[in-house]
């Protein structure tokens, strides 16, 4: 069940504009983002979902002028915590408390955490959250597939740029992926209908026995 | 239906030994992290998937004791390429020619991702292999999930000795995240049926409309 969605996606390369995504489809993807699990349960992303024309526009430019930014129905740019700070770990604390009530075992656990990583080289906390995002972009694609809506993992985008048009780094956020949603041109996508190509699974898996 | 999946998958702190998991799921395990999307379809890793009890042992103790390394019926080790080399673009170019047949724009294509990446910084094409990683290792769950196997998404492990255990320096491999699959004990697990964790979708996304 999984696997055939999965086969049935590819990273769409010419988007339809004429069709658009439901809203429903677009917050089924956004659940299981929000439901992919993470270190720690520390969430340590946040989804951007831009619909606005003039604002794709300019990522569009801002990612060496990849169609499907425009041609689908919105654009989910990730961007994962630049830092880790005490602030944002009293926030999973609260949310914790809130949603299963106080306990001494989940203080002293995120007390452990904060001493490991509040602090550190704020490089190797943005890569750790990173990580965690693109669970996060893996499970979108899969939402994606099971909603039979298009979608284009991308790395290929300035962040930097991103991160101004959005107004990021003022929100302590960095963006590490962008994943247009939308629907498959019938022509005009070269990968459209491509065998797809992966390793076998001999030379990927090795089994210790 | 994939979200009712995520919800149902928790980070199963206790297994049950005497419960195995069928071969045929953990190979639909695998097929889901093989036909995960990676950047430019690098599948910049690989899986060890360790059902020997003492190597596991080993591996427990590596792992600060965590038991689901033991009582689960296999461990799968996501290992990332340490670095992106020549041999290794020409294994995945050579798997394209292979399966789509040979093509000019796929061999500039490579040509270019090889100026980029080949002579880099280690440190950074690693990290760019563990972020792809992470896009397997949920799916992983993912399918765990779909086939009603209990899984524990794990960094709390010694990377150092895990590589040194399972050999995985000498093949250019670095260990990232552990996965013990199984079944989740009845008794004992304080996770089990503790309500599912996560921030408010108002606080996680942002809409530019």
């Amino acid at each position: 069940m999984l696997n055939e969605r999965l086969n049935w996606r590819y990273a769409t390369k010419k988007m339809d504009p004429s069709k658009v995504v439901p809203q429903a489809k677009i917050d089924q993807i956004l659940e299981a983002i929000r439901l992919a699990p993470t270190s720690s349960g520390l969430q340590p992303f946040e989804v951007i979902v831009v619909k606005n024309p003039q604002i794709r526009e300019k990522l569009r430019e801002a990612a060496y002028g990849q169609a499907q930014i425009i041609d689908g129905t919105a654009v989910l740019v990730f961007a994962a915590w630049a830092d880790y700070t005490d602030a944002r770990i009293d926030s999973v604390v609260a949310m914790h408390e809130d949603q299963r009530g106080t306990s001494e075992t989940l203080s002293a656990y995120f007390d452990g955490l904060r001493k490991n990583y509040v602090g550190r080289d704020a490089k190797v906390n943005f890569e750790h959250a990173a990580r965690q995002t693109y669970i996060g972009l893996g499970l979108a694609v899969t939402a994606a597939a099971f909603e039979e809506v298009d979608a284009t993992p991308m790395e290929g985008f300035d962040p930097a740029k991103f991160d101004e048009i959005l107004g990021l780094a003022q929100r302590g956020l960095k963006s590490v992926a962008v994943l247009p949603v939308g629907y498959r041109a019938q022509d005009g996508d070269w990968l459209n209908g491509a065998k797809k190509v992966r390793r076998a699974m001999d030379k990927f898996v090795t089994v210790v026995e």
